[in-house]
Parts: structure tokens; sequence; C-alpha cells
């Protein structure tokens, strides 16, 4: 798979180049259940008491999160990231209440409620997503598990997802940016589930176009009906507003690999950065210095990068899988054996 | 209780003078459990297959509803509208889902999912809301009881709300106002749990300020952790640009009550007619002739009035609860038995 | 006029009161031509290169403001804001630009462009708003005689302004507010020129309604076809996204008075603080601690009292003005000369 | 120049494919003044009594256009769209008033006031842009030569601008999408003025990068302080809710192109259309049966596609410019006389 742009990737490649990040999985995959829950979560200490700055960008609306309205209104995170099914958001919700009051029993009582924040794709096309299988325990196996080097493809949230009708899933990359001599790193993390083969383009290559001519398939016209989540991280010191003008340019690197925000896909991005963090008690709230709006074009660009990897990676990485009334999506290394083939161009 | 401004009210006074909407109720009341879901259907009809036209406006977004992305996006609901506790929103999402596809089988397989919708007010005051006491049952309950002439007050997701200290909960009005000629009707549901005792204004008169000054009170300085969720029906041929224009001047009625839509207040307004729906299914979308903008104002005055006539019903109606830990809110009767007097003035 | 609310005023009662805003007017007055210029400047030093931070909400869209778009991605002021009639927008945004570049040469060479900040009502009932009065050099002469103690009423653009059908103009009132133990200043100022009369509440009474029954007018049928812009200044240390949740809860003193936010109305509200400024220059912007959201609830309340006593004081000083073709608009004192008789109620 | 995508373009290629649309220039270019205003006309009627449905995405809002605030609330046009440089947004916009007045001599009278619509780029490299050189008379000269076979490249408001450090301008292209059995023409015009040289990519190939590295340049930290104007028109009938969705889709086929939405871009995105329009005076509007949200994939497509089409179709046509202080942009041909070996790639 070809490493797109010219900034330099973090040591691992994910998300987790950004220190302190973490992702867990909790993957089911049996018979017609193919689905999962995938949380990240932003540091180690706990998400309500020292809430993260952050922002997203509600690219195309056709979706079913819960937590956008509160994010969006006082600029920060109260829990971890949940990323699951369609159906699973009320279940994965109802855990991440239970486990912010475990946590801190104020909640609901001397201190305020919390906001859970969970975001979905469909997976009805592998998944028998009319069983709503996913339960509150799931989101504890996800949490638990969450580690720096994590498995990216038909795992956890992303293993009954499908992308360009291949297979898709969990995909993350990351970008170094040089900002007035200084090194940041943005990472991003996707549930890849959109778009229609013939539009694929792989580093501007368009590749779908090719392996739809071989198909002869007639299955083109049917609408989108999937969605992609994006999660970017990055280390720099950014505010909410900033973090909210990072996640826009995740619409960039989504537009680079075909999709044109199809009218049934949830096209959502959620910035976040470490690099400071609120207290849920005090009158006032110290941050760093800034980075001035000015400086911001390279943390754009990582963004969009980085965004646009994670989706190939997300491909590269996901496995070819059956679930529901013998549904199958291949995976692109099986779709495409000669894929280095199809990206040879005259300049790179 | 005075009726607010001058346009006439329909003849039930409450949102089911718009033709076809119903309100249904579950609550819950039992020791230290005093919540419940309340359920406002647009129409009889499957409200998937029939969508009606809608739009909210986020006043002050410390919420944590589900639905309002994709209701931004799409402009319809596909769902009736549920309010109920804070950590309820899971449980009757879940329901709202289930029920969905219980209906129309071919969601999450042939189609495409469908979008729950629920709103949320923190009752923790009253219930023991870390107790999680909402089942997926009890969406059911409310939504079979819908009838026309529905209970206000104490019942429902309103059962354990709290209003400027006062007992507060679920209200509605209506107003009739007269556009080129024709009459249309303007009706509001709230669920009222915001709101500190001394900004309590009637009909314009600073009531709160006199009754705090009575009880000497020095618990003023907390801050607000309520909410106010204001659901506006019309049958006004509207679209969903229109109904957002109309959901915002729920924000003129509820400042007339005296609120400054707190920090930690959800005042969250959504809006939808009746007028026409738009198909699942079919390539194109017939509305009827819309009111032109111009020919607004008459509405906005009858949304307005109506929201703030509704906010007083929830105090009239609403009676005295005592829930966990002896924690006990007084219905406004109870606290200003001279209420009438209170409210006299030179002019009216 | 009675003084509303219960917070304290600041020692001067106007947006001056926020250490360093300074207001200038230049009036036209002249026959069929009533109209002018308002400038508000948010400190002495040269705005482009120490910009405040600030937000907008729009309340209602019917409006020809520039400069929105980029406060909105941006979240500071580079000019002073003015505020003129409809048709003087771009003459004030032409000079605003001139003086920025007179200022700044490196503006539109070495450095970026300048975004000029113009706010309009229309006040083509009594000024012949077609004529194009108004000319670059009023924005300078506005801008040249701010001070501390300014005038308000029938003067700056103010001059030709409406307000329930009574004469409008500039208005300006402030609040101290308590948090957490220090006192922080909101300042407001209003171009007040919406509403019709029987909309008019005083202090929550309807004097209006009071007023209208006894000119047994029949022209209330007529819609708004005014505006009101609210200038919102505060020394406490908010950056912009929580000045756009304070620029909102203007709505809440503005619907006291009576409005419903009417179609024709332009309703924006603009909120900067005096706490800290971004340089033009610099990789980095060190803010101060910031506010806790969740102290925010007092600084709300004096937004809204000072939005609602700002409208109350362009109308009482407001003088009657008689503009093109013999249309008069009456100050309010002489509309009401037993105006503390209607305001008279059994509590305060 | 390649033609992207695999939709038939209309048969004129430009955005006056779509039935009623016009486009006029007025070109200033005399040595330091490089500059002009271009006007999208709709329809040859009156855009003022009859106001075609439109809404816009701002994608990255550090612009200064005048009019958007308008257009969000109301949802319809009511000038024709002007095009100039930062500078003279002012000029142009007095000036679509004075006409809007000639030929409407009761707004700001009976009628109410009107809404102008300017959008602007920063072509300050090429132009003298503190001299202001843009008149009110020169946007009369562009609506007046309005006409369906326009000029692109290095004319109008396109004559002083830059487009990845080549000279940009005026592009306009068109796609044809086949919905449900119906064809519908969507056209784009844009400003081109935006990136910085090694983002430039070409269908899809790295064709900056490579030129940039021919040059050996130093330059290319420099950020951008360009922007782009993307003008959406269809003959499909949507409200104003689906243009909206229909000009976020620009943003995709703007970041085709190596866009990320630098810091320093105002990339704007405007749709209208032409299938029906709402009468300035009446009760009602009657709109045709509007295509369903379901339905808006190939136009999505046709969008994005025009867009990216539109962005290549300015570089191609643009010719070299030296503009103030022997500043020159050389045109893409010019500068990548081989575009079409590097072009070359494996699949097509």
């Amino acid at each position: 798979m070809p490493r797109v742009g010219v900034l330099p990737a973090g040591a691992l490649g994910t998300i987790a180049d950004v220190p302190g990040v973490t992702v867990g999985h909790c993957t089911l995959a049996d018979g017609p259940i193919q689905t999962g829950v995938t949380v990240v979560r932003a540091h180690r200490d706990d998400p309500y008491r020292h809430k993260v700055p952050a922002a997203a960008s509600v690219i195309n609306g056709f979706g079913k999160s819960i937590g956008l309205v509160q994010v969006e209104e006082l600029g920060v995170l109260e829990t971890p990231i949940a990323l699951t099914n369609t159906f699973g958001v009320a279940a994965v919700a109802q855990a991440q209440i239970r486990a912010a009051i475990a946590s801190n029993p104020q909640i609901g009582r001397e201190w305020s409620t919390v906001n859970p924040l969970v975001f979905e794709c469909n997976d009805g096309y592998l998944n028998d997503i009319p069983a709503l299988a996913i339960e509150e325990s799931h989101y504890a196996q996800a949490f638990d598990t969450a580690v720096v080097e994590f498995e990216r493809g038909s795992v956890g949230a992303g293993r009954g997802m499908s992308c360009f009708d291949l297979k898709g899933g969990i995909g993350s990359a990351s970008r170094v940016a040089n900002v007035t001599g200084k090194d940041f790193t943005v990472g991003a993390l996707v549930l890849a589930n959109f778009g229609r083969l013939p539009m694929l383009t792989i580093d501007g290559m368009p590749v779908g176009r090719e392996l739809h001519r071989r198909k002869q398939s007639a299955t083109t016209a049917k609408p989108e009906q999937g969605s992609i989540i994006m999660i970017v991280a990055t280390d720099a010191p950014l505010d909410s507003r900033q973090l909210k003008r990072l996640s826009m340019r995740a619409a960039a690197g989504l537009a680079r690999t075909g999709s044109v925000y199809g009218h049934g896909s949830g096209d959502i991005a959620l910035a976040f950065s470490t690099a400071w963090t609120v207290p849920h008690e005090g009158d006032f709230v110290a941050t760093p210095p800034l980075l001035s709006d000015a400086r911001l074009d390279p943390l754009f660009q990582a963004c969009a990068d980085s965004v646009e990897q994670a989706i190939l990676d997300a491909l590269c990485l996901a496995t070819s899988v059956t679930g529901r009334d013998a549904h199958t999506r291949l995976s692109l290394r099986e779709a495409a054996p000669d894929l280095e083939q199809l990206l040879k161009r005259h300049i790179a």
C-alpha cells in the first residue's frame, strides 16, 4: 500500500503515535453476527475529571451518534470515544454512563451528569444488525484491552464493515508536522464503511474503476448506506475552535479516496488534543500557549494525509469476512492481487 | 394561572390542538425512583414510512439527546419523539429502534437504518438517576397510551423534574394564529426542569424574587443543572428550514419565564409540521404550497406564547413530589398560595 | 425607566464600564436624511495588531452585515465594530479597510487582508435610505470621536431607527457579576430598531398593549422590517467559544422586551472580551486562565439584563425625530407621559 | 487537460449548461492593476422579484464575503452573484444595491431592503490591491456583458488570481447526472486563487510535486493567502436544505486538486437551483416536486466532479500575467510543457 503525501509518519504509524492514546477492541464474529466495539482513549487518566479539548465536523449527517450536541457546546470529551454498529449505540452509551458513575459516584448527584460519546456505522451487509447483538459488557471488554499496539482491519467495530464494496473496518495512520521548528504528531483512526467500488481511488489512481470493469458488475447503482467515522488526535496545543478547524480537514483526506460524502453516509470527524485537559472542578482553566491559527497549515496537511492513509490502512489490513445470509466482502488484496501494477505511474 | 399574550388558544389548550398529535406517558413513582417516559406522536401512521418535516434549535447544548445530527441533515423525523431522564436515553432509543424494526422489518436490511430521537432532562434531585431505572418496556407503555386528552404535570418524563426550585414536569399549551386569512395552530409541549427560584417570572411579574425573599434561602448560588425540552407542533405548511426558524422562537418564550439559558441547562427546541409528510420511498417529494417566510410572524408569536404558557402550565399542574433521600419539590400552588395577589398590576 | 434585574450596574451604566471600551458617533440629521454611523472600540490599541477574542450569535439572520464569516472561523476582531444603516454597510466597510491599511501598510502585501465588521439596521421609515447618504468619511468621524462618556438615543447609527413604532436608536447598559469572588463587568450597546407597539414590554409590564389600545391604531398587522444589533463587551477572561455562549444570552434580554425575533428583523449579537488579545504575528498565543464554563451563569445573567436594560435605555433617551415624507417617531416619554403609573404593580 | 470522472459533461462544458445561467466579466489590466469583477446570473428575470433557492457551505471561513447571513436564514438569492477582489466587495455590494433599487424603487420604502451577495479572493500578489481599484461601475459592466458563451481564465475577478503558485482565475465545467431516468445538469464556476505548487494534483497525479522538484524552489513554506469561491448551479428541483447538502460536495472536488483548505484560504461554496423561484410577494410559495434526498448521490458526484474540473479549467485557460512590482504568474502550460507526459499512468 503506498504511503500518501510527503510528511513523515510517526514511529508506529497509527493514532497511538500521539502520546497517551490507546485503542481497544471487542470483536463478535459468530456466523451472522459480525460486529463489535472499538474504544479510543485519549489518556490513561479518568476522562471525566480530566476532560480533553475536542470538536467535531459533521460532513454528512446521516448518522445516529450520541454526544455531539454537548461536544459542540462545551468543547470537551467526558468519556472515551466509542465506535460500534448503528444499533449498538444505545447499549454502549449506557455502558459509558455506568462506567463513569462507577469511577465517579458523584455523577448524577453532587455533580452533573455525564455525556456519553458513541459513533456508529451500519454494518448490516455482513452483520445481522437487527439482532441487536451489542451488549453493555462489550464496551468494557474493548475498554479494558486498550493498548498502544492495537490491531486494525476486521476487528472491533470494524468487524462487519464494508468499504468500496470490499472489506472495510478499522484503519489508522499518523503524520508528523513541523510547526515553527517543533514537531507535532497528528494521528487518525477510522471506522471505514463507505463507498461503492467504482469510486475507489488509491493515492490518486482510479483503481476502483478498473476493478469494477473486470467484475462487469451491474450493482453499482445501489446507493451508499455506509458511513465513516474519523477520529483525529494531536499533541499540538489547540483549543476547541481550532480542533473544529482541524477536524474539517478530514473531509479532504476522505475525498481523495473517492468519496463525495454520499447521501446515506454518516461522515463525521472528531478531533481532540492531548496537550492539556480541563479539570472537572475549579474556577479557572489554564491553557498552555496555543498555536497561532496562522501556523496550522502543516497540521491541516497532516490531518488530511493521516485520514487518507488510515482509510487505505483499513482496506489493506481488513481480511475477507463472510457474514449473514452468506454475504461476503473480499479484502482489497484478494480483489486486486495486482494492486502494485495498477498503481504504476510516470511520476511519484 | 394567567393566559399570556393576546392570541387565542386552541380548544384543548395543548399541543393536541394540532390535529393528529397525541401524547402518552409511562410514570415510575416508587420511593427514590421518580421518573418516566413521555412520547409525542405527530400522527397515527407509521412515522418511518411517513416522515414529518422537522428541525431543531439548540439554544444551550448541555444535553445528551440522540437523533439531532440526522434531523439537522435531512429535516425529517423517523420515530415518535421521546422524552425521559438523562440516563434513560439509551434504553428508550433502543426501544425506538426495536419498535421501528418490528413495524418495518426491512430496516437494517433492504432499507437503511432508523434514526431514534430521544431528549432528556436530569431529574436527579428527586429521582435516583444513577439507578438507571428506565427500561425499554417503558417506552412502549408511553407509546401505547398516547391520546389527545393527555395528562400534564408530575407525569411521564416530568415525574421527577424540578423547575425554579419548585416541582416542574410536563406542560402544554396552544395558540391559534391567523396568517393571511387562514387559521393555523401552534402547540407546545415542554419538559420543564430548569431555573432557580429567584428567576421565576410569571406573565412578566418577578414572582420568584418575592418567593425567594420569603424563604430567606441562601441556596440560590447553586448553578442550574436542569434543562428544558420544548416540542413545537404546527399544522401550518412549513419546510424544515422554516421549522428551524419557528423552533428558535421557543427561546423567546423560555426567556420570558426568567431563564437566561443557564450553563448546565440543555435547552433544546424541536418543531415539526403535520401539514405534509415525506414518504420513505419514492423519487420525488410533493410539498403543499408553503407559507411565505414573510408571513411567518404570527406563527413566531404563537410559538413564543405557547412555550411560555406551556412552562406555566407545567408549574401549575405539577403536584408536589418527594423522592430520593427525602428530597421534596413543592408545587407552585403550595409555595405561593397568594399567587393571584402577586400577579396584580395596573395594566393587563 | 426601571432598572431591570437584581445585579448592580457599573459606574457609568454603559458598555464603557468595561475598561478600554469607547464609543463614537457621526450623526446625519438634515431633512429626509436621518441616519449615521456608530463605532465601538474594544481598546485604544491598533485592532489589527491586537485582536480581541469575539464571537456572534445570529438569532434571526435577516441582515446584511459584513464580517461574520471570518469572526466565526477565527474568533477575533480585526477592526473596530461599526454600526450604520443597511445601505451604508459598503461605504463603512470600505472606510474600515482604508483605515486598516493606513495604520498597517503591510495589509494586502506582506500581510494578509483585513476583515471589516459592519452591522446594520434598516432606518428607512425615517431616513431616505435609497439616497445612500453614508459616505466613507462618516466612519472616520465616528471613530475619531470615540469616548468613554458617549451619547445615546437618536444619535449616530441610531438617528433614524424605530423601535416598537416609537423612536429607537442607541442604548447602553452594564451589569457587574460576581464570579467566584471576583467582579466582572458585562456591558451592552444596542442599535434598537425592531418591534411593533403592541409587543412592547417594560420590566415585564405589557405597556405596548395599553399604548396601542389608546391609539386605536389599525396599523399593527404590518410586519417588522427592523432589526437589532447587540454588542456585548466583558472584561472576564473568555475565549471565542465561551463568548459565543455569552452572546446567545442577548436573545433572552431581547425577548423580555417583547420581541419574538420577527421574520424581517436581523437580530444579531456579538460578544468580545477585553481580558486578552491575539497578536497579529507570533507562533503561539498565550491566554490568561479562562473562566470555567461551569462558572458562567452570573455572566449569562449580566448579559441578558444588560441587553434588556440597553433597549430600555434607547427607548428612554431617544428623542422624537421627523424625517423623510414627514414621517415621525415619537419618543417613549411623549407617547407615554404616564409611564411610571403604567409600571405599577404589587411586587417588585 | 484530462476530463475527470466518468459522468458526461454538458454541451458547453460550463456552468451555462444549466439553462438560463449566464456569466459576465469586467477586467482591469493596466500595469499594477490586475483585477476585475465577474457576475453570475441565475436567470434573465429580475432576481429580487424572482428569487432562486440557494444555500452555502463555508468550508474555511477566512473570507470577507457579504450576504451569507441572510442566505443561510432565508435560503434564496436576491441579486446576481458577484465575485471580485477582497477590497472590492464594498464597491460591488453598493453597486448591487443601487441596481436593485433602480429596478425596484419600492426597495427600502414599501418593500424591505435587498441583500447583496459578493464573494472575494485576495489577488494581492499580482494586483495592487491596496489601491482599491474596483469601482461601482465595474459591476454594471460585468452584469451587462453576461452571456452563455463566456470567457474563462485570466478574466474578470480572475484577472489577478494565483493558484498553486501558477496563474489561476475563472474556470467552469459541467456534468450531467441521471437521476431516476431523468437528466439533470450540475455546473460549476470557480474563482481559483488557492494552493501552493507542491500540492497541485491533476486527476490524481502529483504534478505539483514534480514541478516543484524541478524549480528547486525554497518558497513553499509560505502559507496560503488565497481562497476559492465555488458557485454551483443545477436545474434539478432542490430546496435550500438540499442545496446546502449539494454545496458541501464542492469540498470533495476541491480536495482532489490537492487543497487541504488552508488556514488563510476562504473556501466557500454556494449552490442554487434554477428549477423554481420564490416570488417577492405572495402568501404561499409553490414548489415543484422536489427530488428525494435518497436520490441525490448522482448530483453529489456531479458537483464534486464539476468543481474539480472547473479548477483544472481555470489552470488550463488562464494565461500568464505580470502585475505589480514585476510579480509574474506563469500559466500551467508554460510551467509544465510536458503535462501530458506527467499524467501518464497504467490505468485510466
